[in-house]
């Protein structure tokens, strides 16, 4: 059980809290951790034995300078549902979550400009508003093609500029942050980071939108306080994604778990989107599974486009060609029409950045 | 690798043939197995080491006598896809395929008349044209209430006659089958039986429609080769639906896979349901997965409602009420349409069986 | 929440019981199933909104005639620990539990009579006092060889009229259990028929002990639920097996779950075995996980051993040779004596049944 | 399928095999990437349509410069198994692999000193050469204790200044690699950074030992990768452990691969420990664990303990007692006489660092 401290505490009421949770503890034969170790806006407390949260709950929820108190059963805070509207996440023409829909599309790396510029003009002519893009590859091979660096974070600006799509590119490493953040709209938190809390820390503080991939082997639990670090550390815009989940039967990739998108939104305020891609790893799946999860209600989509998938140096088999990625749109589209919902409408590319 | 002999060979011509593939398998130091022990329709072969099955299989197709080869690749023959039209199943009003959609609906058990006449009612009215209940019930402790048996599975007919709706009901027991048979429409074989093989070669052997639900951990490969017992065994109505996967969330009881739908369609003709109840665990989810179902691509619904979930005997809280399951429907309708399909319309109830 | 009623309630008690039971539930808005329907031995009662089943056990557990009151935390009762010792399973020189330690081996499916009687006398020779091999097969196609039914039992009793070994077979249907259990000494109940509760009661009230194999994805409460059911249908001398779970991993066949070995045995007095067979699917790794079972506590080995693995007409890549299977019989007898406990010595053949 | 350069290639050289890969991989229709990128150590080829790996491997293996073709079968070269010996990693008293195991015990978190002295001479006692103990704690939850910092690493040192006892320790942040390096005898990379490449590039960089833990879903091969992202950034002296999979039973943990060991064993050769600890989550199925470990071929083992579990920040659950733990090293080390091997013996402490 977590004891969330109001963040604007004058130095006395937080020091007679913290000795009143002390003294409290001591009667209740609670163990209290993390006190006075620079981790000063919260308390952990571990349940004497026999005992419950349930039991501690109310009574420390009326203690002066406490926020909330967090327990097994509503563990999150800053992601926890509000009550009235949900959140809309907006970057340029992109939106997503309170009944806005947008698709970020794209190859899964980033590999040459001028392949990546005609893509650019097809993804904007299908409805995409923004674009995905691989410049710091997680692979899983040290010897693989790790991707083209500050170099592909380049071309995805010239991109942008000359079609107007936002720009959504993956992050890996604490260092990187700053310098991607400056390219991207929204930062990509990949599935193998879900628990590196040190990179969500760092992204979730540089002040621009996080798009976080679930783990692949998270629950929603888990996922869902990966994205209270995010919002702990400041970030007010983020995406969820469900990307597809490890799964038992060797033909298939991945095991997309549309069912992820209702149970989260029971759960958290923010938008949810969906990688049908990963999701299934089989591009002959990726259109029936981008229509079942605007069915579903997903905020938005994440879809590997690549002008000629059997190049493609990463996931080749995942990726849809353009025409494709327009036909999977259309039906996409009508599905959003059948449920109320439409996609955002991309505006005009302008060159300020 | 399995080698498929025509039916209808003369004793000679089989002799002839089965002599020609030992000596073919002496020289090739390929074991046999299975040969001349009653499941003569069949040869089993054993690659030789170092060797493929595709070293072989196209070899063998030449003989005569030679039905189909089976590998690894392609393991089934009379439920694999055909050149043209999908199999439409069909069933009093019910129809499912190339197509035909319907919603199956009811409550997990047959609990009492009265309650079950009005549940019809009020199915029929939100568009279902077939009725389920189990009448005898696949229960994890032996001590948990098992079924009314025969009285329910009159019950289940009572409601025909009255409602016109087709029934469904699951089969547990290779003695039963005959019986069971006699009263539904479609006899259901459950998650926990998919590989009772000795149930599905009884089942398919009855001359009714036959429901197999994918098992909890059963890949696609697994899951059609049990279809293929029903198949092998006479059955030519095969309805497969996927109703959720063992999970490692301990928050989610069961994970829907919908990427199966289409999955599974690259790989059958037969139809493909879904089970959006035991498929999620949580009726707050079940409409929003009964519409990506629809958007997947599912010919079908296997829906559970119940007239007052809480006070169901098994699955309380994956039921809906018959409110909830109207409006579900009114959305699924809503996305059908957007696909170009709809659901078959129900007929007026007739007395007659 | 389950009630169960002493077996040998007077027919006035029981029904005052009943009534009673009755109109507590009325009382506290629980709701009843099951009553009168046959499974008269046990009531099953859903709780009222808000209230957990501890708020009603202690109370029902003082009702007379109340034999037990089983809850979600304590769901068995027959095979649930017992003070005092564990439970000892013998068949012929095959002794399981509370110290006693036995192998069964054998090859996968009976072959011919030959290469089994060859084998046996090598199991006999390396410490073995139970034969595994199955004349009913359960094969994913329907295509593939499927054992050589009664003649397969035959073959078994004579190997051990000739060797002493006791005969472990497995039984897949209802109307086999009679014919198998004239043969085997024990029967083997396979994982993909754990929950068939059909089989469960057949197999459990014909009189011989029961091997019953954890289902692919069974969690152990589930196991220990089916095992219940042998145990309610008359069975005492019942051996659990764990045989390996359905894994993500495609380089792996299954994944052998050790842990559950002490696992179960905190939940129940049944003995505890281990498949490192099956649970591996690579003969490479049997050795290994068969003294690492015997270091977990494990009650007995099943393990497939044939005289010439790549000729096997089934699961080629998991069975030993009877040289390997002497040479792990070794390590495992130092690795149990290390443990204080030691194989069970074989006897001389009989050739009495 | 991925072409590994000879390291020392002059420039010359280099530029004449890489202009040979383009013009061999244009007549063959394969696509080449990362050529020039920086990551110049390796190419990454995509076979033609219809080609596999093995079509090419054997002949690009002959070109000169060449040092290896990593294929999907076999795509790691560092830590491939060697002809000749195994690898043994040592620091201070503690040695693992060829035939050396060692203890490395402690709690989860650092907490005080006073009770991590007590502890470190209890655990000298029982027979552990090195010491455990998170001062930077991977948690779930952004507000749950995230350890002591640098604090903490300065007990752990004075702990081995006193007691001789090695010291292991997480490391989580890229940033944090170089001072966590000046306290610990090995840095430890958890199971959710096992994907986390950039740290695992940082750390193996640093010139001390890794012990790297298994991801919650990582396959061997992922695995396997992952160790060979440390080797290739320098690293030599790497332990792999594993600590339990992602399980679908509510009522485990984590479930323990034990398997692992000997499977790896035949992948690599690196050392491979056990946590049986966090493998189980369960305290009362560690020592059976442990034990078995041992019989399996571990080369060490991780496990928690700490003085007073109930009290312990985290994991309680699975942590032992002092005395619990000597005993389990007890029969741990009878397990292992019984395969022939023995827990390295400690030595005295010294000053020096």
């Amino acid at each position: 059980m977590i004891v969330l401290l109001h963040n604007d505490l004058d130095e006395a009421t937080r020091k007679e809290l913290l000795e009143k949770l002390q003294s409290w503890a001591i009667q209740r034969g609670v163990s209290i951790c993390g006190f006075g170790t620079g981790w000063g806006d919260s308390v952990e407390l571990l349940p004497a034995d026999g005992a419950t949260e349930c039991d501690y709950a109310i009574e420390i929820r009326s203690f002066a300078g406490v926020r909330a108190v967090l327990t097994q059963d509503e563990p999150t805070y800053l992601v926890a549902p509000r009550s009235g509207s949900r959140t809309q996440v907006r970057f340029r023409s992109a939106a997503f979550g309170n009944n806005a829909v947008s698709a970020i599309a794209g190859p899964c790396s980033v590999e040459n400009l001028d392949d990546l510029l005609a893509l650019g003009a097809d993804l904007v002519a299908a409805g995409a508003t923004a674009l995905r893009g691989g410049a710091y590859k997680p692979r899983t091979s040290p010897y693989a093609f790790q991707g083209l660096g500050k170099l592909g974070l380049e071309m995805l600006a010239t991109v942008r500029e000359q079609t107007g799509l936002a720009v959504v590119t993956e992050v890996m490493d604490t260092r990187d942050v700053e310098l991607v953040s400056r390219y991207a709209d929204a930062l990509q938190i990949g599935s193998r980071n879900m628990m590196n809390y040190s990179l969500l820390r760092e992204a979730g503080a540089v002040g621009v939108p996080v798009l976080l991939k679930r783990g692949m082997s998270a629950t929603l639990g888990e996922f869902l306080l990966a994205a209270e670090y995010l919002a702990h550390a400041g970030c007010e815009d983020i995406l969820l994604c469900e990307r597809g989940l490890r799964h038992f039967d060797p033909d298939v990739r991945n095991l997309l778990d549309l069912s992820a998108v209702p149970a989260l939104k029971e759960r958290t305020h923010l938008p949810v989107l969906v990688d049908p891609s990963h999701g299934t790893g089989a591009s002959s799946l990726v259109p029936s599974m981008m229509a079942a999860a605007a069915a579903a209600g997903a905020d938005g989509f994440l879809v590997e486009v690549h002008p000629c998938p059997s190049r493609s140096v990463s996931d080749a088999g995942q990726a849809l060609t353009p025409t494709e990625f327009a036909t999977a749109m259309d039906t996409t589209r009508a599905v959003l029409d059948a449920c109320g919902r439409k996609f955002n409408a991309a505006q005009a590319p302008t060159t300020s950045n």
